[in-house]
């Protein structure tokens, strides 16, 4: 997938659908959640068994075609800007070569046994940037 | 609701529909769930904050008639046979009038910090047993 | 709710929760949904047995705090930008006095026997119009 | 997997953990969704795009071991009776080769334009049959 050098493959179950016959709305934020986790642990970053210390701040999602039953989704992964605290992810979908949707959130820092945000760790900085998309 | 003296009403939503329009069978322990939560609690039992010290060993469903959105189910749930580790719970799920499921679940009691199932409370056993149905 | 004429209420089901014990991303959209389908309704521009003759074009949510199993939640929710063939509805989510989420979505008016987008109609304009904040 | 020619595999996503961290009962019935659809189009009897002409009439289900983030479910299908109007599926749930769940479904055949139960194509009993456990 052009300009994402991660991508997550998930298969749109029937459980998916709504009553239009087409992937609903909010399962494609379950979409994102899977390519997040996958994204973070072949970054060496997450493991599957350990919430990763990170609190999800937003998403925003343009949906541009429907996805249906069968349908195997592409997830392209990337960070976007990587600050102090908190990180973006940008995320494209596609069902072959049909764009689905596109989307982008932002996870900040956070510690739960304090039970507050904190500074993003140097390792995490350096390799989330090594993903970003570069300028030409 | 005969013979169904604890009743929990649940509104469907949009997104328990499945591409026929009608909620998914899945949905349905959904509502099962929902329903055992406020049936405990309204037995003193449980508290919406603190999982219950049961596993959920076994589920049987009949499914009678379709729901769809905006219905509003009531369901009716009661003690089945009270034994020292575990305990039944029937339900019946209606909409308005006209059936729409039955159904039975078995329930274990369970020591979590010790990983191992544990005789119901008396407590339990007594509250459990005085909302069976009485054989006449 | 200041400044949402209309108000949605969603009781939050065990299911809606992740491994985290809080409310998932994902059901947000789906409380979202729910109080979307009420807003048109209570509006009469659509009715429940129908689907409204819209496509979901985009969401943008912003996570404020948690949300957890019992909760009710208040939505509300009112009209932002009304164009010619689209309008935006803004959203508000708090548990009590508490803001657990704020979003926006784009909906886009949709003849899906033609399968094309459409114009909206005035009527659904003018009603939708009429529930914008006031700027003062 | 011994006495089940047809396994279909499904790998748990996060949003099908609840608050216990691990995959809730629910979800279970949407796994055996999956792999009924999966394996009638394997004998050839359904096909993705079209709902087969069945209802689902009652599923039970014994739950054995927990599953969790990041498994893979390996879902075993095969036929129990095959009657006139209505046939079973046997299904074994199993996380490597550990028991996760056991469960049976009866579907019942179904004319959707009439709105009646209807008898089993030949072919369907045929193919179905031959699924069936062997008795020795």
């Amino acid at each position: 997938m052009e300009g994402f050098p991660f991508v997550h493959r998930e298969r749109v179950r029937f459980r998916d659908l709504d009553a239009m016959g087409h992937v609903n709305n909010a399962v494609f934020l379950t979409y994102l959640e899977q390519a997040r986790f996958r994204f973070l642990e072949h970054l060496g970053l997450a493991q599957l068994e350990q919430e990763p210390p990170l609190i999800l701040a937003r998403v925003e999602i343009d949906f541009r075609s429907q996805a249906t039953f069968g349908d195997e989704l592409a997830v392209g992964v990337r960070s976007g800007r990587v600050g102090t605290k908190s990180f973006e992810l940008e995320f494209e979908l596609r069902v072959a070569d049909r764009l689905v949707a596109e989307a982008r959130s932002v996870q900040v820092a956070y510690d739960y046994s304090a039970g507050e945000t904190r500074e993003l760790d140097e390792r995490w900085r350096e390799l989330l940037a090594a993903t970003q998309i570069q300028a030409v």
